[in-house]
């Protein structure tokens, strides 16, 4: 039983592969990574953050990966580096516990005949394929996936198990798609009539650029008529819903939960914090911010806001009381308007009733 | 590859098909739909919205579904018809991709010897089918999908892949289910103990009526003595969450990741945007709209309101002074009830003291 | 087609079970539970809470629980116990579809040789275990679910049908894990460079105590270099996300599509509503409680208190004119200022401008 796939490295072949400088004994061993306070002599860490500076002394790691300002704190070896945030997602690398693609086909594996797979693809256990579906190289399913025709994934991607693919939906090279994601499931689109909602058939796809992270459980709706796009470099949570033909821009980062409704346009560089809402038919511009929990009904032209909505934190005693007062608050506006008005007559007549 | 189930009808056929009046040639040949901004010659497209009129001259489309007021702007071919957008979704179905159900039964399917299946029912791969199920004629299982023991599907309904139906849940006719989508999982429900927790086992089951949708990642639990219920017509969205023993009126339809806490009854013909929550133990009236983000804690009991909160979007540094503000204002409505008092014992008393 | 799994016991054999005493005749036979208003003869009911004493004279109920107290007012028979709620709640597990766990390994399961799986555990059909995963005595898995490699699934465990564990995953004893649940996915940790995001590989587990529910679609990430950790008794509704090395203490209950963002805290015996959102890197003290769809962004140290956010229910056309005042707050607060000291300076030195 391994907690994680140990490997282990000198600090001089971690050297090698990230950049840097050793400082110190480059022949000491490193079998994993870990915080400045809970790391051991064989783990490697990190001070990404001036603040933790402190503990680069206190800190029991093998090596530090610092940069070069601070490298004069570590007692212990160094690898001094640029980015030593970078150099640690670097590194995380080396102990990824994935195992790398063997070209295995499981043979309870259910692929359609018109699939075309590449010979060093691997398809575990329970998976299904159907026609016409193509699988890159190097390329790995997870167990029980299932991928419905005319679907295309790129090289070196990573579908975990039970994912979903509906028809028609593309994915690039290089992404990650997690359990229980559903990608290409019909757009939320009924006509009313008198005899009840007339379904509007999806008849889009799904478009995923490259290196995208699609979270666990989260789903991606198919296009009405055109397609929903998902561009290069998106990182997308758990549990995130995006609807038909929504559009979001490269290198966005979008956090657990969120909802993003039809038609709408995220920008590039975008991050947006957990459990917001974006209704549908927005345009949002590149590099904005949004905060936790907002709900976002304009659109957003200028690059680079910050934007935010609720009420925030309060006891529950105090914000019964305040949440009345909201209910008053244009009542109460109107009242102050008045009291201005008043007190200007004061001011300027005084009172001669 | 096909981008979809491309099907070929000439424009006399489609009105055969949907009803209206054909205006110029019957016999151009219709491959698709598109936006009247998109269409190609061999496309149809639709006037739904009287404010896309002026597109009706520029538009390439092969011919537009239109009013009868519209149809001497339209440039091209028309189909004639009283709601072209009741039209346009009809239209969608001739160019839907899903196949046509065989009554294929997969070999890789795992089917309790107690299971009654339609002679022209399809069962994918991978799908696994309990005791005593009962699945009518023309219904299609998506691949990997488990249906427990004492479940009843009707007719021409349809699951996903990767749908999960506990046992003793009874899905309606024309029915469709999307991937992910779990139905009849217990309700959350524990008594309190000095030695934590005990659950109360989840004894009823779930009822659907017909023509409803479930959405991607949805999940419905089951009741906890008697059933949760849907009825017919209702349209749920992705990842809405469903308690147990809530009732949702017919046609009523609710946008993704909104959830409806336990014992709730939605009235009929609601429509409810995304990511709102609905407290336990509430009647909602007919007819009743509620707008994205809203929490709905008491019930409503005039029918066709439309319901709010939140505090909408605004730039992060306006947002974070106004939140410090609602934080105090119970006591700013104090102050200007205080001011108002002054006022008045200054315009009445003059000042004397 | 069973309605629900219906067994018979005497009223005498659930005294025996679950304790108290029989007030009337103890041969009576008890088929299944049901509310004070809705029992059958052939059915047992509770009495919880006392504003629905006056239902006991018109129950038809076959017997009820009732505390002492409260038991003369019962026409029938009666299991006279202190706790009824919590008697009810143990008497459900006497009507429980559930099936016992039979030992049964379906055939059309994937399990890797290294795997160590229990004499009397049941693998239902299509579900993938992978290497050195170890499967206790009486666990149930779910049709389709898989569990990778070096997970273990502690005594009397179920996991449901379409469950997914990722590697390293380790559960308690007698939890319950619902379908479309996913335990083990990455954690959401990138990396910002001027080449896109790099990604923080999640090289930590998840551990999961004994007693623990977890919902249906409700994902919880592993941790980035440590394990995420949930507590004995925690509680877990559907549609859940819990972020990477969060730890959530024992006995805490959160309700459906309520969001944990990495890092936090969460204390024993909490009770969050649904739909909550509590930021990153926070400490949430004992016993807090936290009401529906509230952000919570500080943590909180103090235990025992209740906490809130948000603006409540308004009637939409209301909630509009208050939403415009509610991004005027700030400036009203100081106009509100303003007026005061203008009072003030008048009722101290009058105008005499």
């Amino acid at each position: 039983m391994t907690e994680q796939k140990k490997k282990a490295y000198t600090l001089g072949e971690i050297a090698a592969l990230l950049g840097g400088t050793v400082q110190g004994d480059a022949n000491i061993t490193i079998e994993g990574l870990n915080t400045l306070e809970k790391a051991k002599p064989s783990e490697l860490s990190f001070l990404a953050n001036p603040k933790y500076a402190s503990q680069l002394s206190s800190s029991h790691a093998g090596a530090v990966l610092v940069r070069e300002d601070q490298a004069s704190s570590v007692s212990g070896a160094a690898l001094v580096i640029d980015h030593p945030y970078r150099a640690f997602a670097k590194a995380t690398h080396l102990f990824d516990w994935r195992a790398s693609v063997t070209g295995h086909i499981s043979p309870s594996a259910s692929i359609a005949p018109t699939a075309v797979i590449a010979a060093d693809a691997s398809i575990a256990a329970g998976v299904v394929i159907g026609d016409h579906v193509e699988i890159k190289s190097g390329v790995s399913i997870g167990a029980n996936s299932v991928i419905e025709r005319d679907c295309i994934i790129g090289e070196r991607t990573r579908l975990e198990a039970n994912v979903t693919l509906y028809p028609n939906v593309h994915l690039g090279q290089r992404c990650l798609i997690h359990s229980g994601a559903v990608i290409g499931s019909d757009g939320f689109g009924f006509a009313p009539s008198s005899d009840g909602w007339i379904k509007i058939c999806q008849l889009g796809g799904v478009r995923i650029g490259d290196d995208v992270e699609v979270g666990a459980s989260t789903t991606i709706d198919r296009g009405a008529l055109d397609n929903t796009v998902i561009e290069d470099g998106v990182k997308l949570d758990n549990q995130i819903q995006i609807a038909h033909n929504v559009v979001i821009g490269a290198q966005t980062a979008i956090a657990g939960c969120t909802a993003v409704a039809g038609s709408t346009k995220i920008g590039r560089h975008c991050t947006i914090a957990g459990q917001c809402g974006i209704t549908g038919h927005l345009t949002i511009a590149d590099h904005t911010h949004i905060t936790a929990m907002s709900l976002i009904s304009k659109s957003i032209t200028e690059p680079g806001g910050a934007f935010s909505s609720g009420t925030g934190q309060e006891s529950h005693q105090t914000w019964k009381r305040n949440v009345v007062r909201f209910r008053q608050l244009d009542e109460m506006a109107r009242r102050v308007k008045r009291l201005e008005q008043q007190i200007d007559d004061i001011s300027t007549k005084g009172f001669d009733e």
